[in-house]
């Protein structure tokens, strides 16, 4: 790999920001990286770990200079950044983010985006429930997808150096409208963490079941649930907060088929509840056709079946 | 291990029959075992991989004499398979099943268990989305567990010798009442299995979304759903059919929550939100703290979190 970005500057030193650090380091896709995090202790971290070349105390002098600003911090908090930014970005810098979200954070963060500076908004699709400097590892975006959704102004050749620099980070790139993105991800993404976390409630309030039992035999279902529910809150308060619409349009059909569900219970429709299992498990099929995941007992996270943690 | 069981007869040869099977088999638990199995196909296809020694025809001949008799079919189907075998089976037998249910079970099977025969009811948290003859492993039940839920008249050497043959093919074996288990596996298997199926449901009738973006992007979280919602589709109607009373139980608390959520996300409740998520961030880490998982970035399931493929 060659530099692409002579300055590379990242704003927010976390989980994200970190793999982003230690990914651009392992393709060789920066010739110096700066860092800013609001604490003393993660500037320190930052330094200590080795991921940046510089730590600085506030935002703007992080970005004075940069080829590439990465905005690695809460989907709610960029608009705030992007303004105190916006004045020391260099003409020919490129701005973008990793939100999960990106019609509401392009609304907060475009309008700051001075002349000559393109704003090219990102969603790598990876993390784990970790965060914090220490948490970060170069090979967080190995074969995962990130999204990116230019701007109808944004300039073709800035938006295929992002492409590059996230395929450099080890990602596979696609494009797509924000307002699509934010639909996509609301389905494959958004709602299924609102119901976990939901379900995850559910399980506490029931006092009649103690919560070792919930814990002992959470191997039966309620484990994948706990998995996705273990994520960041602050991240998560601001994806639900700024992909409202789009959330609240698939909560309401999922509570409509939810519904229909719990009557064929009641009402003791076996005939509609085995239809219904049998056209799901053909999605599974498909996805596993799709090369998405494996159809070994154990997903393809081991080698032997024997030992998968998961029913 | 010695054979506890000289005359071991599993009624149904699909997934977790052959895993008993060869479970038995290694711990040599058994002198010998018979089959059953509906069609001639699974039956010919049991002895020609060997696990059971005798396949036959119909059940209450392979009843005939055994010491334990398990059955291995759908829970519906129990109380007609007991009733056929019922006449056959020897004083001193103690029938099993390993039903995802238990109270229901129980009423369909017991009215028909004879006199000096034990009836002792089974749930083994095991099993992968996979069926068939073909499908089964003697490690499934290594280090999982398994529930008994013995009747009030049950003689204490018959539960005991039960405890011992889950025991030795590698279960760790809790005992529960009946209705408790049923409630303890709607809350931790059977309501998130419900609602994984229906968010599969949801994911593929929203034509916005083509399917290939749902499957190409399903890592996000949703992928953790399909997988839940992959599993048979008649085990799945009939848990729900007999745990009725538990399932809508919770199914109505689940609703409860989620309009709560729903609401916090149109009113742009950020507090809500934070504080909740929070909360049941901090049961996950109940979770790996009682050791049922670990805290990796991969949650165990690969030595190098590089490669994990769950977001």
């Amino acid at each position: 790999m060659s530099v692409l970005f002579e300055n590379l500057t990242l704003i927010g030193l976390g989980h994200e920001g970190s793999s982003i650090a230690w990914a651009a380091k392992r393709g060789g896709l920066a010739g110096r990286i700066t860092g800013h995090a609001r604490t003393e202790a993660t500037r320190a971290r930052a330094q200590e770990l080795g991921f940046v070349d510089r730590a600085c105390e506030t935002a703007a002098e992080a970005a004075e200079g940069a080829d590439l600003v990465i905005l690695c911090v809460p989907v709610g908090a960029c608009g705030d950044v992007a303004a105190e930014i916006a004045p020391r970005l260099k003409s020919g810098a490129i701005l973008s983010d990793i939100g999960s979200v990106k019609a509401q954070l392009i609304a907060d963060v475009a309008p700051h985006v001075p002349d000559g500076t393109d704003f090219v908004p990102a969603h790598p699709l990876a993390g784990t429930e970790h965060s914090g400097p220490e948490s970060g590892f170069a090979e967080l975006f190995d074969n995962r997808w990130c999204i990116l959704t230019p701007l109808a102004g944004s300039r073709p050749e800035a938006v295929d150096r992002m492409q590059a620099f996230w395929e450099g980070l080890g990602a596979n790139v696609d494009r797509m409208d924000p307002a699509h993105h934010d639909l996509v991800l609301a389905v494959t993404s958004h709602v299924p963490h609102a119901i976990a976390y939901t379900m995850v409630g559910v399980a506490d309030h029931l006092r009649r079941v103690t919560d070792s039992e919930v814990i002992k035999f959470s191997a039966a279902g309620f484990r994948d649930f706990t998995r996705i529910a273990a994520s960041d809150p602050t991240m998560w308060r601001d994806v639900f907060l700024n992909n409202r619409d789009a959330v609240l349009d698939i909560l309401g059909r999922f509570s409509e088929e939810l519904s229909l569900l719990q009557r064929a219970i009641r009402m003791g429709d076996g005939d509609y509840l085995h239809e219904y299992f049998t056209h799901t498990r053909a999605i599974r099929r498909g996805i596993i056709e799709a090369g998405q995941d494996t159809d070994a007992p154990d997903f393809g996270r081991h080698a032997a079946p024997a030992k998968d943690p998961d029913e």
